[in-house]
């Protein structure tokens, strides 16, 4: 809460363009139908789900051993364009990607972090979102509508299942790494618990083993603007008018919380539209009202409300200690694989108290774990934003892996 | 953040009945007309708002000299009725007030620290709120209906104004103490800032010279989602159905700002309201999902739409650096007030830094501060429910004024 002992630098937010020899350059996603009738996905809640595309990207190559593949995971509004540029961003009506590379481009390429001359790098968009996997907005099979709310509410190990079954498709046995931040970070735990003999490290950033009661809490009054919105239609809106305003209010809601209270001063304090007189306006007035409206009304353009609302269950329901039967030490006890877990001194989402809990429990069992704690001002936002900072340390975790 | 350090023992709530030794007893609140088209108030917007009526209550008795009183300042969503039980509550419709008593109770009546055996002690509903003070509900005189958005944009600046006014109404002239917290807290800056003849001395509790950006961005979202649904009709709801869905969202994302990470994590964690099975529901399977609608509904059955509009503005718009062209040590050196500030060691709205800030204008006028900041996990509201730990402070504080 100090700003004096940060200044929250604007960083640099030039990108690689598509012919740089630091991009991937211009990628297209694949499709892949991974669970059908005759082979439903098994989920928590009991629901047989099928069928089930996932829409993913690959960087790099597999090697012949096929050992050098590492799965990156995306957080609660990502998708599998992690890196370069979508040259099929018109034919898939994405036009948000027309002018940006995918949004781990600083970490994903020849020569970055995720090197791209080394490593395969796989990402896929999760099951319950908008980018091409099966989610809320696709047609239910039984209805021959868009499930809406009748899709069944999903699970991180839903999602992970999902991801397991995309590895045998690519007949990759072992990763060499999972990396994930946020609700990435998640499931990258998911797969260090649950399928052990799959990967040998997991790299975790800004994330923790359970969401605490105050994101909890910030997460309903998120849904809860989107429900009450008259254009939600109980999850059916998808041939009218989506609830937009709901969605933009859940938007706003979270960016606050991904920022930190110094970022936020720093980048815009009390600064006013129009100078420093006030108009005597109820809205519009201080520049953060207006970023935060931006940021609302972009996101509305490229999110279904629907995603938004089973995505963020759930992040709720996730709680790692589960494995373990409520005892987190014991979860951690069924792992095998290198961990490294990287905190943000001013992620007031998963703060760092949450993360040593997982370095901790890790200790106790013995298991190798590398876990830092990054000193900004960024917030949660830092594991994107950060890469400078944490790019040493992940390339000298992978080189020992 | 560090759960460790804290525990959050549930604090006693049990209130003073009315024929308590301890409490103020049975009260009935005052109205008076302030300001009427012969002698409207001048706002800072350049409007000359007329008529305008007071509500305000006292406890304890004005002595002779008259120079015994103490003047408490509500906080955004408060009211005149600071301690003891309304006997109007039926008549004024007020039914919440049934059950409970003045919102400041455990701080006002005999014996206690605002001790109504030596104090007389006032408070008033401020100008823009819903409980008999002048605000948007009220018929405006020139359109025949509600005010609603033709409220003028009120400041902190106006509504102290009106408390002058009615300073001047009770012919007292200098007032012991003015003292209030949060918004309250603003209130009691800026008479000791632009009225240093009119009191003795100054008590500050959670609050600052100014909001930052996160609070702004707060009370945005907050506001956005009143003016988004559709029974706001632009302000113009009060014979049809009130806008209760956004007011309740407002309400429920500034309850999640007045309580701290660790106190709810305490209160609330992870418990489920059905044990720790999940039911694989989008909404109210956690217990704080059902506190915070219960907040939310509460508060729209008791609060005025489109008062939260103005008064958060009213909020936003502070900055006590503008009495000092836009240097709060400059400010502070208008002030004649003995001064004693109480910062709450986990209030992330404002937080410790910005209450430091204003002891350290202070300071450096030479003028007499007392600074305090108690270690609590209550957050904001601490200031309401700590008051064990700042009786003695206050105390000691007013004794010697």
């Amino acid at each position: 809460m100090n700003t004096s002992l940060c200044d929250c630098a604007e960083l640099k937010k030039e990108h690689d363009p598509p012919d740089s020899p630091n991009s991937v350059g211009w990628v297209k996603p694949y499709k892949v139908i991974l669970a059908d009738s005759s082979n439903p996905l098994p989920l928590d809640s009991g629901v047989n789900l099928a069928p089930v595309t996932v829409e993913y990207e690959t960087y790099g190559e597999l090697n012949k051993k096929k050992d050098n593949a590492i799965f990156i995971m995306h957080a609660l509004t990502g998708d599998a364009h992690a890196a370069g540029w979508d040259s099929n961003w018109k034919i898939l009506k994405r036009p948000w990607r027309n002018d940006r590379p995918g949004w781990w481009d600083n970490a994903i390429g020849p020569g970055k972090v995720f090197d791209t001359k080394c490593y395969f790098i796989i990402c896929a968009n999760i099951l319950g979102s908008c980018y091409g996997t099966t989610g809320p907005w696709e047609i239910n099979p039984v209805s021959k509508k868009p499930y809406g709310l009748d899709f069944p509410v999903v699970t991180i190990d839903d999602i992970v299942r999902l991801q397991v079954r995309l590895l045998d498709y690519l007949q990759i046995e072992k990763l060499r790494a999972v990396a994930g931040g946020s609700l990435g970070g998640k499931q990258t735990l998911t797969w260090a618990i649950k399928y052990p003999d799959r990967l040998k490290s997991a790299i975790i950033l800004a994330s923790a083993a359970r969401l605490g009661a105050q994101g909890l809490a910030f997460n309903a009054v998120g849904r809860r603007a989107i429900f009450k919105d008259p254009g939600f239609n109980n999850g059916q809106y998808y041939n009218s008018t989506h609830p937009d305003a709901g969605l933009e209010l859940a938007r706003m809601l979270g960016h606050i919380t991904y920022l930190s209270y110094d970022s936020m001063e720093n980048k815009f304090g009390r600064r006013m539209k129009n100078g420093d007189k006030p108009s005597f306006q109820l809205e519009g007035e201080f520049s953060v009202e207006g970023y935060l409206e931006h940021q609302g009304r972009s996101f509305a353009q490229r999110f279904d409300a629907n995603s938004y609302l089973f995505l963020t269950r759930a992040m709720d329901y996730y709680d790692a200690a589960h494995y373990g039967n409520g005892d987190l030490e014991m979860a951690f006890s069924l792992m095998k694989a290198k961990l490294q877990i990287i905190a943000f001194s001013s992620d007031w989402l998963y703060p760092p108290v949450s993360a040593r809990e997982m370095a901790r429990a890790a200790v106790a069992n013995y298991r190798p774990v590398s876990y830092h704690e990054i000193n900004t001002c960024y917030g949660h936002d830092a594991f994107l934003l950060e890469i400078d900072k944490i790019a040493p340390l992940l390339k000298e975790f992978l080189s020992n892996v």
